[in-house]
């Protein structure tokens, strides 16, 4: 067994306060992983990313499989040395992405074959390849393979994609045995300590979140992700999806929810027992001037902010709320500045890990089920600018 | 006569070690000035600058009158505050850009009416409101309004844009004394200690900057600047024309070349008197993959370094250098990430400002000779990629 593990320290009511170890660090859970699609958390740094207190990263298996290559990555020693960023990262299967970028693509029972959308080369994802793609690349949680459903669905095709993702995260899992027990020709394992996480599927149609959790968990992974939410159905179905879900998993084994979503979502979804997310929101947000603050939302080429002296968020610790004013950040915006991305990025991903930091907290006193009442009750859902 | 004071400490040669006193802290000369067009170097943070090592940056009235507006930035304090910059900060006159970016630009004895390229809104830009804006701007350094010309201009025509280029230096000295003397009402003074440049002209005309030089010298400034240059003329004519400049110059008053330029300039004009340096090189190439190095220029988009596992430049210690392999920069710059934009400008800033630091050592030890030849004779000159 590789030395990945989790423990819950305290629960409150469903919420779990927990770690993950890993073979590159401890990650505090509930955590919110920031998204570093091509290996980089769009416009900060990695130190940036350090000081807003991520603790993990995740980076997308397709987009590196397609630039700069998963082979080239491993020749570096593996992700971690090639981007120069010694703290956990998650990768994510490819899957996603092949359904919601690639072109021409075609699922079969074998894979997902597919050109890229950048030169319209062609890749064939199996469950196989995608396990050995992020071998190479030595994320410390790597995914299953699954087949992606859009919503709405109906119950015929979330059943047949659903049996279709346990057949696929099970041919991933014996790939990955195979990974660990003996060298495989071609393929360069860059972190020994990888764990596996499977992915629960079934939409919105909880028998079939609860056959696949019993399939998933059967197969049995070092973690358990619920995928195919946070993609258009209604945020109550997603959280009562959510909460039965994990209630079905194993206790002893973290629960991520694979992108989401609103602050609200965070809350929500850790009130229902999940450990772990992962979201685009906080930084394609930032990079449109759509700013989550203590106050509300504020959308930061607004002109009312065009005088405005105030700190983006008086509540806020970050470097841009300690530095600037919305009046400058509002003429970066409109001006164009590539500056603007930077500082609203480090303002927002701050904005999440701080919240995950008072939900710890708050779990840890065992009072989160008043902060949740209180989050929710606050203005941080509100748009400032209406 | 405000707090704004220059004084050199040691010469070698031609070459002169000094400090410039404002109202925002000393900056050590000779001294490079990056750009910060609209009030921020692009790609990175007023942080980053600092620990690149610049103790003063540029920034353009043009952009900034017309977006947020002059009136705006004095609202809110003045573009210290409004950017949040504590240290010393340069304006230009706005005239540069007029010139290059604007549009249906007349240019009269009164000023130059001009059409903005944003939005075609209509402005006329005097000696007077170059003035005025830059009061109110309230940087520690404002410039003359002068006449651009583009190389290669006829005698003649140098010698007209010359003689006009004096008489508006002369007006905005006039102007800057009313401004300094009593309150003028509708122009609010952000920086009571403001000093004012004057720029001499004159092209390639030897005679021509002389007489520019004597006349601008008679009116008498805080600080000389030599505009002009570094706008296609061959290096060694740039070179002759500056250090012949300098040396008709006030030995007590700070000399600045406006827009040069490249490293080999910059050491070639310290040798020749100049002391303060501004350019968009080191920041427009580094978005754009061209890297300063001590091993020479690196175009980093290309092939070879995809599997270059060394730092950008071994013997730099900026951020990028340290954390950072080329690989990894190719592949952030191949793939059309924000952060390349960031990481290369640092490390070109980096670049630039060490090499002032080198400069100002070796003239403090009294060896720059032996520093400028040795710094030619490197490989900074060279294309690695060649």
């Amino acid at each position: 067994m590789p030395a990945f593990g989790f423990r819950v320290r305290v629960t409150d009511g469903a919420a779990r306060l927990g770690e993950c170890q890993t073979a590159h660090g401890v990650v505090q859970t509930p955590a919110f992983v920031p998204v570093g699609t091509q290996g980089a958390v769009k416009a900060i740094r990695h130190r940036d990313l350090e000081e807003a207190g991520a603790e993990i990263v995740l980076a997308n298996t397709y987009h590196l499989l397609l630039r700069p290559g998963d082979e080239l990555i491993a020749r570096r020693g593996g992700l971690h040395r090639f981007i120069g960023w010694a703290r956990p990262i998650l990768t994510d299967s490819g899957g996603f992405q092949v359904f919601s970028l690639a072109q021409r693509v075609l699922i079969t029972e074998e894979g997902a074959d597919f050109r890229s959308h950048l030169d319209g080369s062609r890749y064939l994802l199996t469950p196989e390849r995608a396990t050995d793609i992020q071998a190479r690349l030595g994320a410390d949680i790597a995914m299953v393979l699954d087949q992606c459903l859009a919503f709405p669905a109906s119950r015929e095709a979330a059943a047949v994609s659903t049996a279709r993702s346990a057949r696929w995260g099970q041919r991933c899992r014996r790939r990955l045995a195979e990974l660990r027990s003996r060298p495989v020709a071609g393929v360069a394992v860059s972190n020994r300590e990888q764990a596996q996480f499977g992915i629960i599927q079934g939409g919105v149609y909880q028998d079939l979140r609860d056959e696949s959790a019993d399939a998933t968990v059967a197969i049995g992974f070092e973690g358990y992700a619920i995928g195919g939410l946070s993609v258009g159905e209604p945020s109550d179905r997603m959280y009562a999806v959510a909460g039965d879900t994990a209630r079905r998993l194993p206790a002893d084994r973290p629960r991520y929810l694979m992108g989401a979503g609103t602050p609200e979502d965070l809350v929500e979804c850790v009130a229902r027992g999940i450990d772990m997310f992962d979201c685009v929101l906080p930084t394609r947000n930032a990079r449109n001037g759509q700013l989550f603050t203590s106050e509300g939302r504020v959308n930061i080429k607004s002109a009312r902010y065009a005088e405005d002296d105030a700190p983006l968020d008086p509540r806020c610790g970050c470097y841009t709320c300690r530095h600037h004013s919305r009046a400058y950040l509002r003429h970066l915006y409109v001006a164009g500045e590539m500056t603007a991305g930077a500082l609203n990025t480090l303002h927002n991903l701050s904005f999440y890990l701080d919240t995950m930091r008072r939900i710890r907290d708050a779990i840890a006193f065992r009072t989160f089920d008043r902060f949740r009442q209180e989050f929710l009750r606050s203005a941080s859902s509100l748009s400032l600018d209406s």
